[in-house]
């Protein structure tokens, strides 16, 4: 019997862990389907150097100081490392995104290394690890089921701090202080993404309940998985009425974001609700996005695939939300407000060291004229499509 | 023994649904190639909202109204919600990309609210679901594993009521009665979608058998799929013969029309049929969709994706071919055939009164110089490849 | 007990297979990426019917012949059939990528009745399956986990005969001996492509242990898919080294070639390794990627997506790291010798005769017009982009 769980459980946690893994070329299709096309294969190799680097130094340094060692009882230790594994990337992904089209990719893959061998680490050890702070004045008691502030706040942090180090792009900002649209260059591209992305949530939410192997259990993942399609669907629908009542276009892209918004508020809590909560949460993360997006362009901080809106802004919601929603003896709001702050003020002041020094050592940004003929020429030494006359 | 069989039984249906919501970009990414470059945004965000708006109101009304209240023995029930669930947006789909370029986005998804709120569920309740029809001279004894007419009919007569209503696209056939080809703008596109379909249909077919739990039902499990795969490589390769025997051209996307055809074709009975009936069932499937897409050409009805021969014939094809091949007590040819008829006639008034007075209230068809210059500007304010150069 | 494992292990091989399919699109926009925008069709087009045609013969004949007869004891006989279908196509997909942009299609499919019939089912009797060759002096004792010899290697060699007798495409070897470089058109789809290849790699690799169904197995299915993930990441970080040590240019189609020899290198032995072991095999796969690349060109081998370093070489480098690093008194240096030799011979040989023969009755390689204009308008009448301005 005990034997049956832990084969169900590892099961459980590969083809959850697969899931995830899909948000690897979910990330790459949507960014490479939001910059402009001369900088689209610098994305697609970030976002591929991402994912490789990040997964390996979680296995040689990063797992080991976030947990302990590997161990576990319940599946087998490979496959929960496998699935700790998947979420690793996600964290820079999610930052590199937002500096996308000026930020080089050597410095970017120097940052991978520390984020994934060391940062985002200490922030799990924190939160789902082995927990350093257990028993001190720090110590948190932040619910967040699959990292809306664990994974999507610290990116979001991450990034922030990259966009006030590197800047914006050139010629997004007038002197007069007006701002120039950079129309996303490939639609398919961005809405496959984003459902890729989608995809993998399920795998990312549904996987964190740890375990499926009782009735209860059993319940808990599949009400996870519809909570977390839940809010993804009302955020889309949200930002659809908005757009709709507001600007008389349906902007798709601002509508996957609205969806991508929804699922990152979720996901804090996707398996403490009733059915019906996640449409509220994830119709407040599609406002977000909107208001967000039209905030930090307001600010001047340019962040041409709206991250900071999805991943930011929602992982604070997302995790507040579950105070608010959700809050038991266990959870209260002040909790929750705690870890935000905690969490926050350590990813943003860490990754702001850490890129400062990097860009001590090797320039962050691209040069001028890189910028202008774009990266991909400069840094890949191949355009994504060499063969397609452009209109500009 | 029962928990495990429960939560295995849990596991098997989120593993069916996600595969099936590989469908959504499916057939997001089909149509998006099919479609003129000019209308590719358009198509997307439909797509988007289908699954949003469907899968929402289905959460809300449409479910009860199908099953009557949530509720499983065998597994979760919100596992089996969401398997469900991930059916409703497929029969928006179907008739949302016959209607591809010229069709509104707002007007749509209105059709989409009371369709996966309203018309769907009762097909879905006198057939899979509370049956209200039981014991009345209505009652259906008709065999649809998952929904050769339930599912991929019922979007056929929509479509067909739709194209009736909106028409054909402007210069699709000339005043001399001659037919212009309108060629799909990005055939990698298109080769991907009919791939995530395929792929989904495991979800679909092997995921309707119900259970897995039980040497018999996972055997009942492995068949389906393979039966459902072996009728998709038949319908193929089918179609490859005749453009090569007839045309001396592989037309790619009759090919991969040819799959989908046979995978509908199969879905009314995968699980009825030895291994290699389902060559001869998806070999004719290929073949209906080379006549029907001719055919409906030749009646003027204009379909871009070829959906009407793909989903509505073959649909009914697959259920006859349950009456014709898997024939026993239960079922019966005739049975078979009342099915397609009360469905149909319900599913095709149904939708053309709907659509009649949507079509009232706010125009379904884009105005003339809209549909001239693409949808996208208009509908959604973005181009889906503002940075590449028309060749016309 | 014995009931469950049988459905645990079924629900597994399907999982598995499912991941396995997705390799199908992978391929074929890994292919569609590479080549030029006029193949484009035509490159998907055989990706398509490769699919079909092998999985079909397969079922009719190739099946049979490798294994006897459809049946197992510990899942569901559909389902083992499953599983082993879903790699036929990948040993024909691994040939037609190297001949791309001068290999027609019909001959191409006719020459996937003959692998998938007869050849590599001749090749998995005498290892995974039958075996004829049993108590001769021939018989393999090689280990070959999910076919770095068996799947990747076979298509290798059948590539090598392939360009030997279809030759290099026009221009790509100018008469001075220089080498043009040919760009891919089209870097997201290769990205698409590739991670679908990985993703469908854990699937591969992992479901080939067979069953999952004791502790210890359910630890050797996750050792072997964390042990298959690292060797790809190994993979792609040694080439993007490189290329930025030796280039300055991170090239992103070899580094994901370089991820993909790391994936074809574990292929035989993922199971057998620690967990730091991939690290060293992956790498080595990267550097033989990129040493083979620049060889074959040398050689004026054309070889346009690089199967050859990536499938060949790697597939006997992967059987002999089993040799290497996990030799014990079953798997010696020797034995592995013995089967890449033996395995190498038939393969080459037997499809070198059969392409041969193929090519006197009807000629693999297009004419030198259709070659210039690009193959898609000849063989299958469509463009891959008809609406997009060419830059040349």
């Amino acid at each position: 019997m005990e034997s049956i769980s832990y084969i169900i459980n590892t099961l459980y946690a590969i083809f959850a862990m697969t899931l995830i893994i899909f948000m690897v070329p979910g990330f790459a299709m949507l960014e490479a389907g939001i910059v402009r096309t001369k900088n689209v294969t610098t994305v697609l190799t970030i976002n591929t150097l991402i994912y490789s680097i990040a997964s390996l130094t979680f296995l040689l340094f990063g797992y080991s100081l976030a947990f302990g060692d590997f161990g576990s009882e319940i599946m087998s230790k490979w496959a929960v490392f496998l699935f700790q594994m998947a979420f690793v990337g996600k964290v820079v992904n999610i930052m590199s995104g937002g500096v996308s089209e000026r930020a080089k990719i050597i410095p970017l893959g120097l940052f991978t290394v520390i984020m994934a061998s060391v940062l985002y680490p200490l922030v799990v050890n924190i939160t789902w690890g082995a927990n350093f702070l257990k028993n001190t004045i720090l110590e948190l008691s932040m619910y967040d089921l699959a990292g809306s502030t664990i994974i999507h706040s610290t990116g979001g942090w991450a990034l922030l701090a990259a966009i006030l180090i590197i800047g914006a792009r050139k010629g997004r900002y007038t002197k007069e202080g007006a701002i120039r649209v950079i129309p996303a260059s490939n639609i398919p591209l961005v809405t496959l993404g984003a459902f890729l992305l989608w995809i993998g949530w399920f795998g990312f939410n549904g996987g964190s309940v740890g375990s499926i192997t009782s009735k209860e259990n059993a319940d808990l993942v599949a009400l996870t998985i519809l909570n977390t399609n839940t809010a993804g669907l009302s955020g889309a629908i949200m930002v659809a009425i908005i757009m709709h009542l507001v600007y008389k276009k349906l902007d798709l892209t601002m509508i996957l974001n609205g969806a991508l918004g929804g699922l990152v508020s979720i996901t804090a809590g996707a398996d403490l609700y009733n059915i019906y909560t996640p449409i509220l949460i994830g119709a407040l993360g599609g406002c977000l996005v909107v208001i967000g997006v039209s905030f930090f362009d307001k600010m001047k901080i340019d962040d041409p695939v709206g991250a900071l809106s999805v991943h930011l802004l929602n992982g604070i919601w997302g995790t507040i939300a579950v105070g608010i929603f959700a809050s038991n003896d266990k959870i209260t709001l002040l909790g929750q407000l705690k870890g935000i702050l905690v969490i926050g003020v350590f990813a943003f002041v860490s990754s702001f060291v850490t890129l400062y020094l990097i860009n001590k050592i090797m320039p962050l940004r691209a040069g001028n004229d890189e910028e202008m003929q774009g990266l991909d020429v400069e840094e890949c030494g191949i355009e994504a499509y060499p063969e397609f006359k452009r209109a500009f």
